[in-house]
């Protein structure tokens, strides 16, 4: 992993990592031990967990507004979290905290962002100039339009169009960063590159790159809104490249709070929100009754949507 | 219902009421047929639509960022409507607001305020003189503590036990206005009614009044978060004084946006979350198989939880 | 201004404004007077005022909890209101709601979505296919890199160099769309271009487009947070091209509430914060006692930015 | 201090202090120091901090994006810090996050949750039941209303006058607090203390009870959410009663983030906003002119303000 940073960034984690310090917080081995650690992401993006506050203890702790750790017994609270996901009694899982160093796409930024119940510090493109690094899909993930969605993939491309694809998108980034440049004329240190001409200002130059170039921030957000970006960003979907993060993610949410995690994926992940006619339909099914779509109350696109989730015996 | 005002108070809103002004915006006549007037809520409570921003057809619109209206025909809107429902696409909800002012118990205010989304202005007892205006239960909401779960009320009191509490609580509330009125030692001109003494500040004079004095908000919040709040408010786990402020909305939602309204009753409302667990119950249920707690992986409470959900036939 | 929307987009404006409904709600006859209306910013982009909510009489009546319009004389209005911005009691401020659909330069509405507490709905480059729209700033902001200031632009390029560099992104745009065109493969009715080959999906093919094209988005927020917007983003430390925007809406700001727009200009716009030892200065410098960066317990910078505001007779 | 607890709670507060683990995060000892401690607030209240995230180093870390702890030298930190606090760049101080454990009367808790962007979980009277403990404030703390200004307090009570409404407030607590057991008709474990009638449940029970009872909660907030309920809170308009807790929380501040406390007090609490009118009234000062107030476009009252600024010497 330590191959996407440079060597001097390998050296600042690593300093970081080789540090103790002696606390009275809760703390939690298994996500101390990946502690500043990049995970990769797509082809050249990570997450790093920087920071973290409260445990599964936490939860209890603040659910009970107790004096002491929060703990009885591992069962009880276990019992707890659990009654709390599933009545979403949500206000417990708000007294953690994680913050993020990640490195995503612009594209993906774009998407994230849009989770507003979170704490953000973006590299300023304004201030500083940005990378030469963009995001090219690995053929697998290379699709067509899905055809029955008006969002979303459908099949993958053939080798030959996604080498084509791959092709084209590798060669306009390359372009756009050239131009980038041209148009920052600066070198590593701002000085000119070519100091017949005036540079433009970085505020305006970074227009020309296109949305896959790498963008990185810090992201620090407690756990409830944790659970509903990854609800949302970790789901079938979710765009690929937003959920390949929310999937790493997922990683460390098992790391952090175990407890809090197993129930995320009974309660929330792999449930489902069934509506009124939708449990109507059910109540029939059970009773040993014959439903057909046209007699059910809902529409096609319900009625299949209900069927594929009656039918599916694997997780979700 | 206007006997809930004042006479002053009573020409203020029928003064308003009897405005009418030409707009370019969007309207909605079952709700503007309303606006202004008090709706009764517990025995001195009401509420109030002031204003709103929007109708059905802005969320269509925001959904689609278009140009016009938004709205095609009446049967893609409500299509449309039910599909962000059902799929969680929250944000086109955002786009409508609303705002209420309400006459609510401070034991109210305190449940409802921990809607953190939204706009609100009190009534200051710093600043000015609460009225003498108290909540008393009608007799056929007072009930003993529930013992099956350590929240929420049970059986309720027979006829003399309620009218023993009733009249604790009458005379209680009586008396801490009184000691209220006698430590700010104010009359209506704000003259010491006992000139001899001094008053006590009102910010320290009202810490003798009683949680169920009434105060008073306008509450303004958007269509998204007005969903949320009457989802875990218009739901029989909340107390009842909540609940009926929440039943009272629950009209005005109706009024004003009628295919949100029945979307979320179906989609939200009435439906349910199935867990992970609970869904291969029913998938096996509807195989035909006997399923019994013990072989469910559910805890006896989900078990009954379940098992009453998917015995009911009555829209809960 | 017409002109930068389709015939059709300008024929469902002209629809919405020819139309007139009777509201008992407050009214703004000078916001309605441009309610639709595209206002012209930056060289393809807009800003249209959609909808409202609240006048300057509804932060008068929310921040009295009064029952009838709230106004009393104009003069008490405005001095209340005055006196609300300069003490910064927000909240009645939060009582009031405006909805605007904007066209905007991606790498601005990146800079804009930092505003949190709005409600958004952006167009969707994952469902829809976006325009060959791209900014091109005008000649007079094309500006190198700031000197003494790493944020920031300095001196205009000049002619040629600003032809030149015109030239460039304007032609890297260009072949940008074309190649996103050619990845989509596919023409206005969805249909493949050419048949002989797999377009790529929507939400993969955009991430060839630049930072530089347009987007739109439906965005609302009350007047509270949107003077939060207007004091950073009207500031002459904000990047030229959301400035343009924040000025166009400083004038429908105007339009819509003017007594909280004067009171805007001046308890906050054209204000400034003076740190303690600044005003420690300042009674120093009103004694008429000599003052040195050296003895002022300023730092350098910090004394530049005093002097220099101690010293401006004009309007910021 | 600890006397505010039970022994029983000492005890938990103890067993916490005295753990200790390794961690590879930032840590602040001279907050660990009072980690958990019950720090005293007015006659029964308590600050606890319970967690915090991050220090001054990660301010500068996330501002910078950096890869490493952040920190270069002590000066340059001190002077980002600085920076960012004079130009409200307040999103890195987002990036630093503290847990309190607070036990406050319920007129506090009032103003106190009017602060949205906080996490809170509250000790509920619908699941239990409240201590006797209720708000009582000292001789000094007990005035007649502010005759210059509606919102405040004015001279302190006489002897004689203070201790008979402090005899009041007592009796009427004790009354309401003994009427709300006697409605419980609870004993400590549960079991009706009088066998012959029934109890009400407590969610009904709590609303005898006085807004001078004290409440609990863990409150958690980002660091730059904390600055400005210090800035609102621990300010002179402030009510004496929640002032005492903010003033407690500042000396947390300091422990946990000296730099950004320092420049806090600078560049914000001991700051002034200054309007653009009296900005020019300034200047005109400074130039040796003589200004009065009917020439100077001020109110009455913003000159009086101003005046009172420029003529203080002492620190506010």
């Amino acid at each position: 992993m330590g191959t996407r940073l440079t060597p001097e960034q390998q050296q600042q984690v690593a300093a970081q990592r080789g540090e103790s310090r002696p606390t009275r917080r809760a703390t939690v081995p298994a996500l101390e031990e990946i502690l500043f650690e990049p995970l990769a992401v797509l082809d050249h993006g990570f997450i790093r967990v920087i920071d973290y506050m409260g445990d599964d203890g936490a939860i209890v702790q603040a659910a009970r507004v107790s004096y002491g750790r929060g703990t009885k017994k591992t069962s009880e609270d276990r019992g707890l979290i659990n009654y709390l996901m599933r009545h979403r009694h949500t206000t417990p899982f708000e007294m953690c905290e994680i913050k993020y160093h990640v490195k995503l796409p612009i594209f993906v930024a774009r998407q994230w962002i849009r989770h507003r119940t979170a704490n953000v510090n973006e590299y300023s493109a304004r201030y500083s100039i940005l990378d030469n690094e963009f995001y090219l899909p690995a053929p697998e993930h290379m699709a067509a339009q899905a055809t029955t969605n008006r969002q979303g993939r459908g099949e993958p491309l053939s080798g030959a169009a996604a080498a084509s694809v791959l092709d084209l998108l590798r060669k306009e980034a390359e372009r756009a960063y050239h131009s980038y440049a041209e148009l920052l004329n600066e070198d590593m240190e701002g000085s000119p590159r070519d100091p017949t001409r005036p540079g433009l200002a970085r505020e305006l130059a970074r227009m020309n790159l296109s949305l896959n170039f790498y963008t990185e921030w810090y992201w620090k957000t407690d756990l409830h809104n944790l659970l509903h970006f990854l609800e949302l960003r970790a789901d079938p979907h979710a765009q690929y490249e937003i959920r390949a993060y929310a999937e790493v993610m997922l990683g460390t949410l098992e790391r952090w709070v175990p407890m809090t995690y197993a129930a995320f994926l009974d309660y929330r992940k792999n449930a489902a929100l069934i509506s009124a006619k939708g449990l109507a339909v059910i109540r029939r099914l059970i009773a040993g009754e014959k439903v057909e779509q046209a007699d059910s109350g809902l529409s096609p696109r319900e009625w299949r949507e209900l069927m594929a989730l009656l039918a599916k015996p694997e997780a979700r």
